[in-house]
């Protein structure tokens, strides 16, 4: 998994602990185009501020990422690190310090360990490689128990291009938006508001359609960067081509999405919530969302428990009009209820088969207008509650 | 505890289990006036329905009251089952069916067992007692571990009387409203009108200010009935009598709602988060609700850890309007947080010892307004998530 035009070094900088992979540096050969988006919560972490700040130029050569602490509620002295060690990043790498991204992820309201990232950062920059992605993918983890990265290639005005992007998640994931670090990169050319534009357009397809516990961070940030190796003529407006990378990226953080459910903190079922039948947008929205964040429901799936009382019971308070004599609800094809009311134990217990085999859809039909919506999320197991419990011990 | 005028009884029908007390029943001498308040969900159970129906008249004589099943989403199926077991106990009571009034907790989608309900009744009616208020709170219990009673003594015009309340809680605990079994009691004279305009009141200073998964039932109902036999001038009007009847049902409402969170299912720590300094009331609200709602905040009290961050995050989500430089949090007594920095491990670990020892308030101060509002919550443990994984089984 290369992406011509950039390189990618980790290192374990004992931040988290030591012997743990913990501080990430991904780096362009030069001055790239280069968008963000950003956490949605009032209390943004210091590396957000400069992240938002330095993209106004739509200009980037780096990103500087550490896990296990979050360089967030530390005021000026956060800011200060933040920049500090960006700093040291671009001395070292030869370019100016506006041109560092800095991203945090990990506890909040802890000061950042300075000295131990400028400790580690001049083996980090010796040991950029084309192959490191895959190493930066595993220095950004927190509960994560695996590394998340997809990878897209295809053509753009028949010059062939990469878009690869990683990920980290597992906790504190809701769609508002998605909430974690996530990182893209092509070696196709565009320009920094064309990046803006699809950013925007693939959040409401990927991490804006997946919830874990609906808790939003302080850090999240989706980064991408577009080094323009590729040699396609630089894509600047819409049409065909921009479509075109609209829907390598959807693809790539559709998967990343995808990956960041399925190792939800402590999760062992995984289910999309698709409402159909819905009298507006919003209602059909509220439904899923409604259901897909439900403490009993997701509870009920961690005990492989076809409670589907509890289902009708979330859409009942979600907000969204509908007739519950009408609803009928499906665990992929077995369908437990037909016009609100249970179709029996045996039906039931082919719900239960499709539950244990593995991710499922969980089908709702309102009955009650046109429009739908969905969400992909995860089960509430007692694993969940004993690592966020536990986690900062 | 005795109210004048009321009497109650409890049997082991095997609704629930054998061997477990799981019906009650409660009865006036006479038609008495009566009030309910029910749950704002969209999917109501049928004798939520019913009790809706039958209280227009603002007259009612009995309550027949099941755990271990819902009777929801039972379709005609449900009515029916509500309208045969109440129209038995009435026959047996020798009273018009419209005055009993059903109420079920449990399992949602499940046929009502009518036969088994039916064969206790005879014994039910036998057993009715001045003094059976206790047992009554027992029978409708689910997941508490404990039944919860509440008592007021005072004088209207001079004359003593009564006010006595049970309830049932643990989980699907969400102030939208409540989201339990809520049965008052009073030998007090008051019209059904003053009785429903003091219940309202008394939501926003109890039930509705309380959270324990954010869940809504189906089944959310609070009864209120008033004997008369305190011979007081029966309140029809505001006024200092009335007031004082509100402020009495507000401390055996407050008292019982504060008993709910703390049996809320699984749960170790119990907290009242209390916002004050926001723009509006609005704001406040939102801020407290969010915090005490949030997974991550939940789950760090179970770990008794002091993670003001999550905090923080919680607030910062909420939608309320606030600068994070200037939020200060405390643990009891113990400030943890000043002008949005953290004052460090010792300040963490005198918030710890208020965490360890017992109920405790959390103090927000956002310092953007002159707002306030608060809520009651509980951590969430393990326990949580095994109970309801394990619910049906």
């Amino acid at each position: 998994m290369i992406i011509p035009g950039f390189r990618f070094a980790a290192a374990m900088a004992g931040i988290k602990k030591p012997g743990v992979w913990d501080l990430a540096l991904m780096a362009a050969d030069a001055p790239v185009a280069a968008a963000g988006v950003y956490t949605s919560n009032r209390v943004k972490a210091a590396p957000v501020l400069i992240c938002r700040q330095r993209l106004r130029s739509g200009r980037a050569q780096a990103i500087l990422v550490n896990a296990g602490n979050a360089n967030a509620c530390a005021g000026e002295v956060g800011l200060a690190a933040a920049r500090e060690t960006t700093g040291l990043a671009a001395e070292l790498l030869g370019i100016s310090g506006g041109l560092v991204l800095p991203a945090s992820t990990g506890v909040i309201g802890q000061v950042l360990p300075v000295a131990k990232i400028k400790a580690a950062l001049p083996d980090l920059v010796a040991n950029l490689k084309p192959e490191g992605l895959p190493d930066a993918a595993r220095a950004i983890m927190t509960t994560d128990t695996r590394p998340k990265m997809a990878h897209f290639q295809g053509k753009l005005h028949g010059q062939a291009y990469n878009l690869a992007g990683i990920a980290k998640g597992a906790g504190m994931i809701h769609p508002d938006m998605a909430t974690l670090l996530v990182f893209i990169f092509t070696d196709a050319a565009a320009t920094p508001a064309v990046l803006k534009t699809l950013l925007r357009q693939s959040l409401p397809v990927s991490f804006n359609r997946i919830t874990v516990d609906g808790d939003t961070s302080t850090n999240d940030t989706v980064l991408f960067l577009a080094s323009g190796k590729a040699g396609n003529p630089r894509i600047a407006h819409e049409g065909p081509e921009m479509a075109a990378l609209g829907a390598a990226l959807n693809q790539v953080m559709g998967d990343l999405a995808r990956q960041v459910v399925a190792d939800g903190e402590g999760a062992r079922h995984f289910f999309r919530v698709e409402v159909k039948g819905a009298a507006t947008a919003a209602a059909a929205r509220k439904a899923a969302m409604t259901v897909a964040l439900s403490p009993l429901v997701k509870t009920a799936m961690a005990g492989e428990d076809v409670n589907w009382g509890r289902i009708m019971a979330a859409l009942g308070r979600s907000g969204a009009r509908f007739d519950p004599e009408r609803v009928d609800i499906a665990y992929g094809e077995a369908q437990v209820v037909q016009n609100g009311l249970g179709l029996g134990a045996a039906a039931e217990a082919r719900a239960q088969e499709v539950l244990k085999a593995g991710p499922f859809t969980l089908a709702i039909d309102l009955h009650h207008g046109d429009f739908a919506d969905y969400y992909e999320t995860c089960d509430y197991t007692e694993e969940y509650i004993h690592i966020n419990a536990s986690y900062r011990s």
